[in-house]
């Protein structure tokens, strides 16, 4: 039996899938940030582009960094479309269809966060930065964009002082790499990867797991 | 007289006058930023830093997110020094000349505008770029800097909740771009963009149009 | 003695001893945020990514610009583990070990700005850019690190309204270039830069000198 899931494994192309689960978070993000831009009083344009940078700012630090310009989320247009229908669809959907942060939300939150996070360290391997960089761009690709988004709302971001939220994706990515570099196929070793900053982000959700602070 | 029309406008090789007005603009947005510098109580460096920021700071990022390395901005150093120039001029003219909001501060500011945004499409597809992302980057060299002004001044990017502004460089390069789609030469195409997005913000700025919001 | 000492300048091969400066430089920029990470209540992954942007932030910006990608700051590891491990020494020691702003300090931080835009300006020349342009990036290098550091923390960038800081980074990047223009080999004129960046930093935060103002 271990055999056969082995061979199983090592056949799984999960490119078309990550396809998918790219574009649903990338619409999750997209809406999530659109919900931040019309509490701040944004108009439409404003909310169409912190909808955008909320999705797909992350993966344009990161292609910026590694060197593929021009960065996917602009040159795919799925991705610059779906971001942008999600921004609008918030806007006018808000007040009737809000996203919640129930057991729903935060499963298809921390489902993103892995997808983003692993897609981004494979792209950095192939383009052939060291480990150490690989994983930071996991980091970058998941919470850069929401960076970014708080940057513009003129805020902190969220993800430097408060959850378990960049770690997730940081863990998620060592586990990939780790995985490679003891042999696995890549398709096992990014759904490792996935698993790992998946459970991460539901447990530290779910357990309300932070990082050390000093009280000064 | 249309064909001889149609011959001239193919003719039209619109690129000194670009450079010119390109310049213009730049050492208008600098002046604008120069201005909001010295309000906020920044030294001479740091006036120096948002006049060249606000001027060149969407360029900038365009040509980044293009693969177009070193920017122009910085590579041609007129750019950079008619930024920089502007700077110094608006602090030692600071309460002798003020930027009015007066009607020439309007046109010049609109000119700019429109110069840029389809500045910006256009060199993004020459890289390439598909119309998607072209328009996008007429808006990101339109107002980009305008964006890292007010991030830098610790401020929600104006861009991001008042007026008719990068809608209008948004709307200029879908012109430009979808009248070469129909077989426009380049130069008429240009103009088109610019008279369109020219005409949309004197327009929004006279009659007040805003973009919609949610009262909430 | 002239011409053996103009001979000992020429041979200098200064590389050595700029990589190991350069890591001190890192490890005491990375230290600064650090402490200002903790001062503003963020966690160990906010301390560690404001550790690494106020050290490497401006390194980053500026391989960017210049078309080096990866850059160095990722893709040379030593540098982000250098940045990594100031973040978490500062968060362990915080409270004991308090970095102060007494002579050693201001020393240390002065001679780490002399490397940082010194080396900024040489890469810039490096890549081919002109002289205005290497001059922005010795700015760059030295100060776009405590720019971004100052935005996440959400305020306005210290370095843009006081102190003479980048100032120096720029007068000593442009000593360099001048240098080099009237013929002096690059080691020679290496030093004279950091001379006179570590000269006008010192005598800047000792004498108190800052830019002018407008008093509006």
């Amino acid at each position: 039996v271990r055999r056969i899931l082995r061979l199983q494994l090592s056949r799984l192309h999960p490119d078309h899938l990550v396809v998918v689960l790219d574009l649903a978070g990338t619409f999750l993000f997209a809406a999530q940030g659109a919900n931040l831009a019309i509490a701040a009083h944004f108009d439409l344009l404003g909310i169409a582009v912190i909808a955008f940078v909320s999705a797909l700012g992350g993966g344009m630090i990161r292609d910026v960094m590694i060197g593929d310009a021009p960065p996917a989320a602009i040159n795919d247009w799925r991705y610059a479309l779906v971001a942008l229908v999600a921004g609008v669809v918030t806007f006018f959907t808000y007040g009737y269809l809000r996203l919640a942060s129930g057991p729903l939300f935060l499963t298809v939150d921390a489902a993103g966060l892995a997808i983003f996070s692993i897609a981004g360290a494979r792209k950095a391997l192939d383009f052939g930065l060291n480990p150490l960089a690989a994983i930071l761009m996991a980091g970058v690709t998941a919470s850069g964009g929401g960076v970014m988004r708080d940057v513009l709302l003129n805020r902190i971001p969220d993800v430097l002082h408060t959850d378990f939220y960049a770690t997730a994706a940081l863990a998620g990515g060592a586990t990939m790499i780790a995985a490679r570099r003891i042999g696995l196929p890549p398709g096992p070793a990014a759904l490792m990867g996935i698993a790992v900053c998946f459970g991460l982000r539901m447990a530290g959700a779910i357990l309300h797991w932070g990082l050390p602070k000093l009280g000064y």
